[in-house]
């Protein structure tokens, strides 16, 4: 029993130091992404040799750390971190933002299709109805990063079509001339199937952020549904909210 | 040629179709979760039978639906969507909340511990500075949703380590008396690792939403880190942002 319950105890400890790795090596948080060696570790988080090496091993089957012989261990990739709020459109991205004319796509498809029901129905328009499919891999650095397919309703699909679409989707959407007011973003996760991996050039299996998007012009009319695959070894979402004082729990 | 750009299309329209069928499955518009046989998949997305198999192929491989011979197809299981400004505690949850005392906790720790270098770090705090390590599963209708390791600062440790932890995290800071400010969310995925898998029951390889969140106190001290894995069958986050008039692009 009391190996059974240290063993179960061992496992927490290597699932926690695992937990808080990721975040300084994703957080950037290790100078040149460089990690502490194991005794370093060891004597920072009051783990045992055993514990550090598996929190590590697991790091590295994940593929966010790399050991080479004799230099030590690195972050193989770190995420950009963007705040949502930029995501939405909803401010001006900064400097580091990929929405900042950073990426590139590479277009898959921009055509006039009937809308098929199920993306009818989320617009509030008619099976059928006109719209703009128009579908691209975000390239950051030669890197494809996301995988957008968007369905656009007329007039803004006529402008999104007719212009250049050179950097990034809010990019194209000021170049159209295209104005927009709320969006939301329902975020979820899935792991890479094979026709994703093969798109964003990873493995099967490997993490990816799926969000659903839907944008409304400044009357509050929805004009287009995004369906929209992120590789989540290189980018996470940043979300702050302020609880305002005498707020009801 | 023509064959392997025939073959390329085809995988693209299994794709799209997947993203529709998935996103109204899991946004519940299918009623009471059966989805349309076939025929009319086929009729209202304008696809060939052979297309709408493999869609649903690929979403029953997920695990988000079941095939019932003479019965038809259906949702396995759909996620509740939260809204992310009550996952911050910003707002009051809404009644369809997992945020509105609808969970109940398993713990696993809450024992008080030197903050191990990387905690103490995020928090602004010499490392080893006392904290309260509170980890527990989040049981909704007995099924884990998440599983939470938040690292909590004195003097706001030694409420939450006093006061019964009955429902939600935000329901204890209240019982707790502990008030709070701004709190920042950082939003990955990953796949279920066998140690993740083994705790909230699901497959190795599963999709979990990663959450790092940090709390601050109303003059904006850092008192809690947290580290979420949550089901992402099971879960999703909605956001939504609003561009104001007059935003330069």
């Amino acid at each position: 029993m009391r190996s059974a319950s240290r063993g179960a105890a061992r496992v927490h400890d290597v699932r926690r130091l695992r937990d808080m790795i990721r975040a300084a090596v994703q957080g950037g948080r290790y100078p040149d992404g460089h990690l502490p060696a194991e005794a370093e570790l060891m004597a920072a988080h009051g783990a045992s040799r055993g514990t550090v090496r598996e929190a590590l091993s697991l790091l590295r089957a994940e593929g966010l750390i790399e050991r080479t012989q004799g230099i030590g261990t690195h972050a193989v990739v770190r995420p950009v971190d963007e705040r949502l709020i930029a995501a939405h459109g909803a401010t001006s991205p900064d400097e580091r933002s990929l929405l900042n004319r950073r990426t590139r796509p590479w277009m898959l498809d921009r055509s006039e299709i009937p809308a098929p029901a199920a993306v009818a129905d989320r617009l509030g328009v008619p099976a059928g109805t006109p719209c703009l499919r128009l579908e691209y891999v975000a390239l950051y650095e030669e890197e494809p990063i996301w995988l957008a397919t968007n369905y656009a309703l007329f007039p803004e699909a006529g402008r999104l079509r007719d212009c250049p679409f050179v950097t990034d989707w809010y990019a194209l959407m000021a170049d159209a001339g295209v104005e927009f007011g709320q969006s939301e973003f329902v975020i979820g996760a899935e792991p890479a199937d094979p026709l994703i991996g093969d798109i964003l050039r990873i493995p099967v299996g490997a993490p990816v952020l799926v969000t659903e998007q839907t944008i409304a012009d400044p009357a509050g009319r929805l004009f287009d549904l995004a369906f929209i695959h992120t590789r989540a070894d290189r980018f996470r979402f940043v979300s702050r909210g302020l609880r305002l004082p005498g707020s009801e729990a």
